[in-house]
């Protein structure tokens, strides 16, 4: 029997021991409905955190709350592990999305549910499933072995579905109690079990709200239509201007800082991209981004400028004889490494402020929660040892993934550590994140459980 | 003392000896909740025109009810004038505008109030009290002769509001009772008491919704942006291309018919506009039209083809990741005589259409309720005697107004009757016509009476 597997096979058997128990507290964890973005559920967010450190400190960690000014985070250290060995902080958040539409759920999301070996429940998946078995993990291997082959710091935050606010704010000045050799990001997941893979990069982003301002209130179409310059359409003039028809950004300065990809780099992650299954699965054609570039760079190696709405006027059925007094628009990009988002933003706001016609006056404002792009090495040893636990657990190759998405704790994190991280995870496209019956496998719960134990014993050895 | 003065002396004591009764009737009137667009009012919309045929009844007009589909019209015929009289056909309406948002009256919409002279309710003005004014102008004339100077029809519109849908697809079948020699549309005002005008035109109108459509549900930005084409950014392209640097509309086709102004034309029209009045007044400089014309001539004898909504993604406070499935806009265009609504909304939609991008679909669909335009020539017998008329009540000289805006209804009337027409009214920038607090100066009501019964004296010798 190769190393792996008689690794695993003890992993296993510990797993298979205490599974009831576990399941038990995973349903007591999803049972509190914290979700972080309405008010009204204040005072379970702080349950659910104090659960958490209960649950902690039963297992022998050193667990406590830290204060944002918003939701708690929980952040806990294991005992010491041998010297030499490296540390590895484990990052996760007890936060749920709200549950709306609640009549659309087969069952309520705060009552977890087993239906054909899915447990269905909001945070079943995103992010408690994956917080409880990380946690269950380090119990096994607790059980096993009386100490854990690395020392784990764990920083659960409470408010990741709302871009981490808190958590941001404070990253730095806890610096010295997150110092850790890896980090590992437990909130991801691939496509299908078939072809499991772990996230090294993710974009950056910086977001924007564009306000037009004409007249003092609404105008009637007939009577000023042709005398007012329509803030509708300086509005559109302006935001048409922002891609040429190569599909390359405008804005002066844009790609400037723009890191590319080096031939090792092109050579490390796989570009391919199945247009047909795209297409089948979206219901709309992959030819959005720029000419020079594949569909799968656009969308992870190069920065975008998107339009996320559009609002002015009467938009809904029927007409109405109405320029408006105002326009608006809701743009944000999507940086890659070396792009500043503060740089960026600014660049924008300044090439539309230009644009401006005379006749109306043009509002940029840059949101607060912007973050910057993170593309790490597939060779860091981190990446390696999760890439090899889930091909050990799944029996299949692993690959390395690049996100379009944006995490903008993540670099943060990596500053605050000093760590060389990577995002790990076994959410499914079919598991309803974010949306009603939200659901995770109790296999996948094992999985987890196994692919993190083995995670930390090849680190171990690094 | 001269004609008119002795003219207008004979009307206004007999206005007075009755003005309390009418006054009692108007307020009668007002007091029935006859807005045309809420179901919730369907019975109080019949039982309004059921009062006016018995009020028009009791002055001696056979009067009747049209069948339309929707609100019934109120028809009604004076008897017959002496043979050589021509006939006069006066448009006015009963409907009147929503109320919302109701907690903004001082008073109750719907309970006539006077305060310092002004009378306070839905309608006071728009337009139950140009159409009282009008009945009483002509019980006035009865009082005094047993007879009126000429043949009168009056045809009393039950959804002006909504744009007369009822009415303009009747009014073609009703051609006979329709002739006229002269027709008065009483429905309208100018700015301030100081400076009269009659209206002699107005423009066409045709609508549009736009419709791009992507990807069968809302994408994220992150995980897509730069994958698809995000129909916000389609829809900017396609509508930034609408209008050149000019002010000039790009659409081919778009201009070929207008109707230039002679000379002639140029010289009875005052083109003349105060720019800083009209930016101290609204609070946007007058800079939204084509450069080569100032703009009241933009506002009146140019077309225009202005957005009048923009929805699609998330356009409120804060920011959403999402490039949404659909985005939409609705854009109308004003029209000048000799253009085709029809003709012109086809052009327009071919054009957006041709420009839509790969990878979206661009839908685009022309809505119901089109008009054309109307420029009648100032030396029109009925524009005359309704601008001497108004100048003998308001010593004032008379001018002749083009309108921006459009009144399907009237080339429409104008053609079933055979009639050359003029707008009318004495409704006043202050107001609030289809807002809050609307109300009527009871000064005003006797204006209108003079005016009107002046008005068909006139034509009486044409």
């Amino acid at each position: 029997m190769p190393a792996a597997d008689s690794a695993l096979k003890r992993l296993a058997e510990a797993y298979e021991k205490k599974e009831v128990k576990f399941l038990e507290a995973y349903f007591d964890c999803l049972r509190i409905p914290s979700v972080s973005s309405e008010p009204r559920y204040r005072d379970d967010m702080r349950e659910c955190a104090r659960w958490l450190v209960e649950h902690l400190s039963g297992a022998g960690f050193e667990a406590r709350l830290w204060e944002t000014g918003g939701h708690p985070v929980v952040f806990a250290e294991s005992g010491p592990a041998e010297p030499s060995r490296p540390t590895v902080l484990i990052y996760n958040h007890y936060d749920v999305q709200p549950v709306d539409p609640v009549e659309a759920w087969e069952t309520p999301p705060f009552e977890p549910t087993v239906r054909d070996g899915q447990v269905y429940a909001r945070g079943a998946v995103d992010n408690k499933g994956q917080c409880l078995y990380v946690i269950q993990a380090l119990k096994t291997l607790l059980d096993l072995d009386g100490r854990l082959p690395v020392k784990v710091k764990l920083c659960i935050d409470g408010e990741e579905e709302s871009a981490s606010p808190g958590l941001s704010k404070i990253v730095k000045d806890h610096g010295p109690e997150l110092a850790a050799d890896h980090l590992l990001l437990v909130d991801g997941g691939f496509a299908s079990l078939e072809s499991p893979s772990v996230g090294v990069g993710v974009r950056g982003i910086v977001s924007l709200r564009v306000e037009v301002v004409g007249s003092r209130g609404d105008l009637h179409s007939g009577t000023h239509g042709g005398v007012v310059y329509n803030p509708l359409h300086a509005l559109v003039e302006i935001l048409g201007r922002l891609r040429d028809e190569e599909g390359r950004i405008t804005v002066p300065g844009f790609y400037d800082e723009v890191a590319a990809l080096t031939e090792e780099e092109r050579r490390q992650f796989d570009f391919h991209f199945n247009a047909a299954r795209y297409e089948a699965r979206f219901g709309a054609r992959p030819v959005g981004g720029e000419r020079a570039y594949g569909p799968r760079e656009s969308g992870t190696i190069r920065p975008t400028l998107e339009i996320n709405g559009l609002a002015g006027g009467y938009g809904g059925d029927g007409f109405k004889t109405v320029i408006p007094a105002r326009a608006r628009a809701n743009l944000s990009c999507r940086l890659v490494p070396n792009q500043d988002p503060e740089v960026i933003g600014g660049l924008v706001a300044d090439f539309i402020k230009l644009q401006a016609p005379e006749g109306v006056e043009v509002r940029v404002s840059i949101n607060p929660g912007m973050g910057r792009a993170v593309r790490n090495r597939p060779d860091a040893a981190v990446v390696q040892a999760a890439a090899q636990a889930y091909q050990d657990v799944l029996g299949r190759p692993c690959g390395f993934r690049l996100g379009g998405g944006s995490i903008p704790i993540m670099p943060l994190l990596m500053e605050a550590s000093g760590a060389k991280a990577v995002l790990m995870g076994l959410s499914l496209d079919q598991d309803n994140v974010h949306a009603p019956n939200e659901h995770f496998g109790l296999d996948r719960l094992k999985m987890g459980c196994l692919t993190l134990a083995r995670t930390l014993e090849l680190l171990a050895e690094t």
